[in-house]
């Protein structure tokens, strides 16, 4: 294939997200693209012509090596969903134009649900116009919800991080001869992969949390301190994980049964965060105990100090696979997969898929995997998410600190 | 000398307080100590008995080398303050009574603040009895406020730490094409070392953070919010690093100015967390913008996936140095210290110090180093940190994680 392509990454960063960038543009080179575009801030940017020349920012082996390493989105990213072809049509008309003018034969988006979107809506409206341009998903997120694939890549580091900072709060918590109560506030809205991976702490040389709460199953106030009660009648420190997106059975979020506090943010959106403070204070009141409450936050999806080499390098493989589908199969409308050949040895390979049956869907923790009580997960789930958390690759460190590359730089 | 020796740790734990066991432990074994006892959880652990034998623990190069990789007190660790001799004479009469039946020559303490008053008073009964048993301290703590020593070990690797992810976390922040700010509460009652770390983040390939606020200046409310609304005139992305313990000028908490929220533990202490929300509550009304609050919490003292080997060492080297000086000079009542010779190239050595002029006393950050709005601090304490971040000592990772040795396996 000759001519250009453009690249763009979209919805909440990861560590890993700008090896899957690598992978693009290191591949459409190799394959003779003539230029690689990189649009600024996602489709967002891309209507504005913010639109970069990647050759002009990438220009060693050096600057390629400390793009994987560098987390969160290079070229930017942004929370923008295309509307109805139907009820905006002249929006895609002004893409195609930009497309054209800019003599583009393909299109690469790298991204979650809602990017999975914009390359379905994208590919349909090519085809509608009978346009040869081709649009590829790259998939990304740390929240591991998307379907088809076996996984997505972040999840393996974010899952890494917190499995490995896990290990050392818990470390920390058990420090003092006294009842201590540790929970762990994990991101997930409607899904507790990233919560889950907190069952990796148990291992050899550490007990691992003693509770995890995830937003599959409803959560059950009086059901917790009854176990926390418990669970201090043999122990006196405490690590207990929760995602923050927990509800009752009712629907209400965990946060949101704190009378005392009202976590809505500047735009009234509520603010899910402040579910590890409350059900602190929840215990604090119930057991006269010492408690602790640890938001993860931000930090468990732009660690970029802390990633799976495993995760590192897929993320590069399925932004390489994008290009070759275009460039040598002619693809359009596909989502790159993971699929998992094999457990231990660990072995995966990648494959395509239509992006209209992966795009909006949200894919959940099989609640096989859930423990009877809802307190914790199976083996089998653990050993699902060990292998994507395996070897590093550590960040290049300059004066003590990792180095990044940033695409404005001097 | 020929005897046994006794070591303990106390205070907060930090990332490097087990290298510096590791100084205690294989020091002492070189010299030719016996028995080389560890006390469980302190001084409270040894009031109860809670010894072990360091040689039943650490039974390998291997051990020794985890140890020194592993955050946390190995040991537990305890908040004990041992009364004034004169109103408690019983109490330091049984702890020389355990001192005896353990034929115990020397005694360490790897502390802070409080830590060192324990060894001001041991060695002050000590001489008041004409005991002959040796007590040494050896510095320990991440918030860098221990007086006399150039630094304290535990500071370098938060320190590193901090730098570190505020630079991740200010990737993050700029991921998006919208005004998004980003309060980073960083540890710190009285004195703003660590949160003055924040500006190692101002380097090469970063612009670093915007604003940092340290207790050492009076927090101004409406000052704050303008230096915010300067700041949007020029950038959307915009992250501030505050210490928990920041006051307004009339000695109130920051955190304690929302009157929505109490922070109130189970025995009624003022919790000190809820700064960084509760600002970023303020800005998100003030500009109507997105707001992001992160807490670094125990992660900041606990991350030994991050350490500066430049600190690990110098946590092993003030270990060794207090055992040192116990056999070879029969030192007592004294204090390790850390002397700076040079900070480019950076060179620092060890010495001893008088504990009566150590303990108790709190170092804060002289206000020449803090800019003169109270908002930033100065290349001048740039320049003292950095070398204290310097280089890595990597955990050895077992199956994608930090392996630690803990001290009740199996």
């Amino acid at each position: 294939m000759v001519g250009n392509v453009i690249v763009g990454q979209s919805g909440g960063p990861t560590s890993v997200i700008n090896s899957s960038l690598a992978g693009v543009y290191k591949t459409a080179k190799d394959l003779g693209a003539q230029k690689v575009y990189g649009m600024r801030h996602g489709i967002q940017g891309f209507l504005e012509k913010n639109i970069v020349d990647m050759d002009e920012k990438i220009k060693s082996d050096l600057d390629l090596e400390l793009l994987k390493r560098t987390p969160s989105a290079f070229l930017g990213s942004c929370r923008f969903k295309l509307p109805e072809i139907d009820s905006n049509r002249e929006l895609y008309e002004q893409i195609f134009a930009i497309l054209e003018e800019y003599d583009i034969k393909a299109f690469f988006y790298i991204g979650g649900n809602d990017s999975m979107d914009t390359i379905m809506k994208l590919s349909d409206y090519a085809m509608l116009i009978h346009s040869p341009i081709r649009f590829m998903g790259v998939p990304k997120t740390i929240d591991n919800d998307l379907p088809v694939t076996d996984h997505t890549p972040g999840y393996g580091s974010a899952a890494k991080y917190i499995a490995s900072v896990t290990k050392e709060l818990i470390r920390d918590g058990l420090v003092y001869d006294m009842k201590l109560v540790t929970i762990i506030e994990i991101m997930g809205r409607n899904a507790g992969w990233l919560t889950g991976a907190s069952v990796l702490s148990r291992c050899e040389d550490c007990e691992g949390v003693d509770l995890i709460y995830m937003p599959e199953i409803p959560f059950d106030m009086e059901a917790f301190k009854k176990k926390v009660g418990e669970l201090f009648e043999k122990k006196k420190g405490i690590v207990i994980a929760v995602s923050e997106g927990v509800k009752t059975a009712d629907g209400k979020y965990v946060f949101e049964l704190a009378d005392h506090t009202e976590f809505v943010d500047a735009f009234g959106h509520k603010q899910l965060s402040g579910t590890a403070r409350y059900l602190a204070d929840v215990i604090g009141q119930e057991f006269g105990c010492k408690t602790r409450a640890v938001e993860l936050a931000t930090l468990q999806r732009c660690a970029g100090h802390m990633t799976s080499r495993v995760d590192i390098t897929e993320a590069y493989q399925v932004g390489g696979t994008a290009v070759k589908a275009a460039f040598e199969d002619d693809e359009t409308g596909k989502m790159v997969i993971l699929k998992r050949v094999s457990s231990d040895p660990y072995i995966c390979t990648t494959d395509l898929y239509d992006v209209h049956k992966v795009a909006n869907i949200e894919k959940k923790v099989p609640l096989e995997w859930i423990t009877e009580e809802g307190t914790n997960v199976s083996e089998e789930m653990a050993n699902y998410i060990r292998p994507l958390i395996q070897a590093e690759l550590s960040p290049i460190m300059i004066t003590g600190q990792p180095r990044h590359i940033v695409i404005d730089r001097a």
